[in-house]
């Protein structure tokens, strides 16, 4: 009998780096972690990642193919197998991670950031099947995007396409520091710390009682502002409007500039449901020009909210197999 | 010895619609125009167009080889050879120009709009010969743009890429009417019509003398504004870099979305050179985020300037043939 062939999908983030064997439909056979921030040196990183690997895939208890090592991480550059720069990572610079990475293994190894990842990942388990033009929204502490035209991801000349967390919502005219060193950039406003900067600045603008007038901005996470809103509290839902609205603006130049079929909101605020896609639904159809009007389905991700981010990256290895 | 290669480039406005037979380099060896506003039925114009044709080909003098006609029209989709809803058109609904046409020949028809056309024609003709990733934006009395990624077209879902002259400057922010039902888009501030929209906002705000105050709103024109502005009237000047900066805004989202190698800029406006290249580049750059920064090239078409649209629509049959 054939031995079943499995991907290994690896999310680098700022405190851990998760990884799973994955198989073909999605399912994750073993997962386990490494904590990032232990870590000063690339090169120690990655070593102490493959053995761990190495250490889980036999936990299977069957004999496996490994076809490849997809890697999503902030920054990721897919053109060339970096890592530049990071903001929340321990490492500077530019990290030649997959370079790094072939050290181990003979296998292919590929690099992205979260958002490409997720964006193949609906493509091959989830959502987007068949799909030929569509975007992913990845919503969590920050706000990422992978673009899809003609079936394929969109690099961009410098693997760089889809930072749309960095467009501005009204140049020039907002205040709110963005950690890229701007201001006013959408991911300010959309996201799990956008949603609570927003909530300040209407406990600021408003008279109206609300229960989180009791929190620091400290205490304060978009999951008590979840709950509170389903609890009516009417400026929780305030924040949750001015949210969508926010995303809602700019998914209408999204729109404008490739005419997907669908978006996909993928992670943490897309739980949120219809306190997010109504607003966002509303004031995207609102600013869209009448040619799309009523086409582009604003949809959540299909991909399993548990590990969706080793699915994403894991499937950057079978999208490359042509599977 | 072969007969030489030409295809038909045809550009429908709505008051003429002119058409040149060219040659792989771009040369137009002839050219004619009917008009467009006599022709009430879309098949009676095509037939007229067709006859027209027909009669210029012998003009050049010499047999040639027709490969197809390019047929660049305001809201034309390339994915279904249709004009739908044409605003400035004679003709009302969804037109099925590319079947109309092909009652009277066998040979490839193309449709698509103008700033698709334009895009091809940069990589047949133009400056983006071998560039993979590329966007180029037209700037006559509307904004139109046409998206390459990695070597191909993006068309889109249902063939309409690249509106971006209908996404919102400030969304929500603006009272300036477009002529889609909307406010505020792009192109009411970067056209020919913005410019001198913008000139009229700021003789009403501001008390400075200037050559502008005393034309009509009819009798003003980009012309006129842009040599008052070459004689260094201020508000002329002033005018120029905020449109400028609108742009370059719109320009930052640009590349945040698909990364491109360069941006080229087409048309009209394009030909004030830095009164509008300077302010875009400056604001486009300050709208960046770091890792796309000093990186991607605001250059002018080079298109040759006469019949420009002509050049753009022929060269989609070359791009068909694969030459």
């Amino acid at each position: 009998m054939e031995k079943e062939k499995v991907v290994i999908g690896i999310d680098i983030g700022g405190t851990n780096t998760v990884f799973g064997v994955v198989d073909r439909s999605g399912r994750i056979l073993a997962e386990d972690s490494i904590t990032t921030s232990h870590y000063d040196e690339p090169e120690v990183f990655v070593a102490a990642l493959y053995e761990k690997i190495m250490i889980t895939i036999p936990k299977i208890g069957r004999e496996v193919v490994v076809l490849g090592f997809g890697i999503g991480a902030p920054m990721g550059n897919i053109n060339k197998g970096t890592i530049e720069y990071p903001a929340d990572l321990p490492w500077k610079g530019i990290i030649p991670l997959a370079e790094i990475f072939s050290r181990h293994t003979d296998l292919p190894v590929i690099v992205t950031n979260d958002a490409n990842a997720a964006a193949v990942g609906e493509i091959i388990y989830g959502g987007a099947k068949g799909m030929k033009n569509f975007v992913v929204i990845t919503l969590g502490t920050g706000l990422g995007s992978g673009f899809v035209v003609d079936g394929k991801l969109v690099y961009g000349q410098d693997g760089f396409a889809g930072e749309i967390g960095h467009t501005s919502i009204r140049p020039g005219m907002s205040n709110r520091d963005c950690g890229c060193g701007r201001k006013g950039c959408l991911e300010t406003y959309v996201s799990a710390t956008g949603l609570k900067r927003t909530v300040l600045k209407i406990l600021a603008d408003r008279l109206e009682d609300s229960e989180l007038r009791r929190y620091s901005f400290d205490e304060l996470d978009a999951k008590k502002i979840y709950e509170a809103a389903r609890r009516g509290d009417i400026l929780a839902l305030e924040a949750f409007e001015h949210t969508g609205a926010m995303l809602g603006y700019k998914l209408a130049d999204v729109v404008a500039h490739t005419n997907p079929e669908a978006i996909f909101l993928f992670g943490g605020l897309a739980l949120a449901k219809e306190l997010i896609f109504e607003p966002a639904q509303k004031h995207m159809e609102q600013n869209l020009l009448y040619i799309y009007r009523d086409k582009v389905k604003l949809l959540p991700s299909e991909l399993s909210t548990h590990n969706a981010a080793v699915l994403g990256a894991s499937s950057l290895i079978w999208s490359e197999n042509g599977e």
